[in-house]
């Protein structure tokens, strides 16, 4: 015995000494009451310093693996309850087996059915990989964000580590609020509430609008992101989805559903590089919209996504601040895609009452958002790292846009391109290509894309349709892999 | 116009010139085309360097708020689709108002009737507080916690901050994975999702379990975890109580119950420090409850809280150990009480085909847990911080727990005293005590606790229990607390 002990350079010695006995202990090779070797021998068994075995011996002491008789030595305690310590296992009727599978219920399975990342092709190296639509990392300004987590923790450390508000950390939701007001946002008989992401805040929503006695039914743009339809779906929304026009959602063709005179117990919209065609809802657009809405009685839930990342133009105002006084819009942000997809922070500002009862979901569904996300953005943003970062940003995504712009007009003529700013491009193909056929093609020649079908709301909808992330695409990868396609795309139209 | 601009002393100033006159813009004080001022007039009305001026400028025109004509100057862009600059409000139509409380659905509703936070009574300053349970601050060891994050920023910090996976930071769980394998669990066929803390990780796998056809049904420890009585309910489960006893749950109850032919979906139990009567499971009982539940079927959610605060007495083995190769128990851990709340981390360890599902679920409602949070708490456990951290609470917890009992020992003889370890003792006061109504008379005297029928599954049960908790504490305000709430006990009882 102890013959087998060997130490790894990444850990304390006297952890990986206590351990090792612990797991002897654990698994029966040492008995209970049995006598420990004395900390001298132990030390030249192990080749450690007696130091560390008393250290060690100590450690397993106070977790109750072992006892000391003083002036005799340390003894192995009876460990209680452990299958391995007690035989080859308890009696064979403790050995409780359950079906899982067949306990899970339509939501998990649907969860499992819908989760993209379970089914998608995954990136191996070397290939080319547009599906992503995540921040490059190295823009990350890593230096500001360690000043901003050493500033608050000297500031307000004990606080930031002891429990916190459902709510979210006062002082980052006061940050927020001024910044939407900032925006143009009335901000009378408003709140925020803080949650992990705007995928959080958007399935706390649901959760709340959800009607009982009846399927909800929910209005959404026509393509739009996957996450939503998949949580709508998960919630057990019927979805009425409304084609996009290059200025954004079609008025009219939403006016003939609203028309209809069905309930609609909400609509999603993203009027701001819509994912995933990148498309601004034009300010026009926009007061159509939310009249449409409001004759309609409609509350609207809004995505802010990646409304930092314009490139040019004048600021166009979200929904929410389009609304005045009303308090009908639920707007959810979030700096994932600008700053930090890492920490989780969302927010989710709305009439008062209703942010009242999220808060509350929110408490009981995870207590509360990592304060230490929230204290290192509140701190970031103080700072002013957040304007001198998205200048950087924007600067360069800015030029990845218009490359991947070019080599598109270059290498795909045939297409039809959507996206005024943001982290992507989306395409759309002659009616005869399919997307998941060329998706195949470019695999092989070591090219991926997301194929846009499925951030369409109806099956077989969208099949000519992709969507390219450049983001974290090095510029000769840009113009490669989009050779790539517009390639394998000639061939798919010359072989039909 | 300008007159009212103020520095602050906590931001950058650019940042705050730059906001002010985005307000202005946005609030239609600075109509669309008109002229700004020029840098050098604007740096003397606003009493701030001319570069400071530039630099906000340019900003408001990366922003789309201001535009410039090279020679000129910078002028304001037109603000679209906002409210206030177009008048008092976009026309009445567009002001969309939503009764939001009309729509709540039954867990929106239920979610705030159930949030005691909602309807505690609140600890203002000088007043003695029982009521919290969250580990005292001061004993955090801040320097060790920033450390760990500056180790992990170092080593790989552009990787922290971008997307994550929703099964959880690998390093952390391959750690945690051997750290459950050195209690003595059976890892073989077993995964691990990590969830934002214990309550995040409870809910998921409810929902993945909750039956679609019929209520679902629970049994649990009678007085249980309020926040886990909460979840059950919001997620519909009937909940059937089985007794506590001093070494743990009834089984002779428990047996009873299970006989009767009802088909339970899950048992909910908390075999150490049980919350709130501070109980460990006998490892014979633990052994008893395990058979029951094979012979019946039952799957086990295992809430290990607080197992690592045990003061003595020997290891005991979770049930997850006990199971041996048993699929059949959910483990939920969490270091939320032993170490830093506010670092929202949990793990479920269970069935591999279980946790592919629950990590899906994960992955629809909130992407992933905080990868800092997880990275910080895997560095900090590397760094061999743990041991050395519990050791320093243990026998700081410890003394107040000794001193607690001591107190309620002298000053209410009357009392029966639970509670083997952990941060909290359980009270049971002579029938007649009416503890709500003690709480009120002891918060005229300034001491505040958790009136324990709280932690029951019926109304009116548990009406002479309650709840210490006493590692927010100082030593000097649990004696005069104590001394309090005995006189208080006194005198309702001579009132009757």
């Amino acid at each position: 015995m102890f013959q087998d002990f060997k130490l790894n350079g990444d850990r304390p010695v006297v952890i990986q000494v206590k351990e090792y006995i612990q797991r002897l202990i654990i698994k029966g090779a040492l008995q209970a009451d049995q006598k420990l070797p004395s900390t001298r021998e132990m030390s030249g068994l192990l080749k450690v310093s007696r130091n560390t075995v008393i250290a060690a011996y100590e450690s397993l002491e106070d977790d109750g693996f072992a006892y000391a008789i003083p002036g005799k030595g340390s003894y192995v305690a009876a460990m209680s309850g452990h299958s391995a310590a007690e035989g080859s296992s308890l009696d064979g009727s403790a050995s409780l087996q359950i079906d899982w599978k067949a306990r899970m219920n339509r939501y998990a399975i649907s969860a499992v059915e819908l989760d993209i990342m379970k089914q998608g092709i995954r990136g191996s190296k070397g290939i080319i990989s547009f599906t992503s639509i995540a921040p490059d990392e190295h823009l990350f300004d890593l230096g500001d964000v360690r000043r901003a987590f050493m500033d608050r923790m000297a500031i307000e450390g004990q606080v930031l580590l002891n429990y916190g508000y459902a709510k979210g950390y006062k002082p980052l939701i006061e940050y927020l609020m001024r910044y939407m007001e900032n925006k143009g946002v009335d901000l009378s008989g408003k709140d925020m509430l803080i949650t992990s992401g705007f995928t959080e805040g958007f399935d706390i929503a649901l959760s709340a609008l959800r009607p009982e006695s009846r399927s909800g039914a929910a209005i959404c743009e026509n393509p739009t992101h996957h996450t939503a339809l998949k949580n709508l779906k998960l919630q057990g929304f019927q979805i009425n989805g409304i084609p996009m026009e290059r200025d954004g959602i079609s008025t009219e063709k939403l006016e003939q559903v609203l028309k209809q005179g069905l309930t609609f117990d909400l609509a999603y919209l993203t009027p701001s590089y819509h994912n995933p065609t990148g498309i601004v809802m034009s300010p026009e657009k926009r007061s159509a919209v939310m009249k449409l809405m409001t004759q309609y009685g409609v509350p609207v839930i809004e995505d802010g996504f990646n409304e930092e990342l314009r490139y040019s133009g004048a600021h166009i105002a979200p929904l929410i601040a389009t609304a005045g006084q009303g308090n009908g819009v639920i707007y959810i942000g979030s700096f994932s895609k600008v700053l930090f997809p890492g920490l989780r922070v969302g927010w989710v500002l709305a009439d008062r009452a209703l942010i009242g009862h999220l808060e509350s979901i929110k408490r009981a569904r995870s207590i509360h958002t990592s304060t230490i996300d929230q204290s290192i953005l509140y701190q970031y943003l103080l700072n002013g790292n957040f304007d001198k970062y998205v200048k950087k940003a924007r600067t360069e995504y800015k030029r990845k846009y218009e490359l991947t712009k070019a080599c598109c007009e270059a290498y795909l003529p045939d297409a039809e391109l959507t996206g005024d700013g943001g982290l992507h491009l989306f395409l759309t193909l002659p009616k005869d290509v399919n997307t998941r056929e060329l998706l195949a093609a470019c695999t092989e020649q070591g090219v991926i894309f997301t194929p846009g079908d499925r951030f369409f709301i109806q099956d077989g909808e969208g099949m000519n349709t992709l969507r390219l992330g450049f983001s974290r695409v090095a510029d000769e990868h840009i113009e490669q892999g989009i050779r790539v396609i517009g390639e394998q795309a000639i061939k798919l139209i010359n072989a039909k």
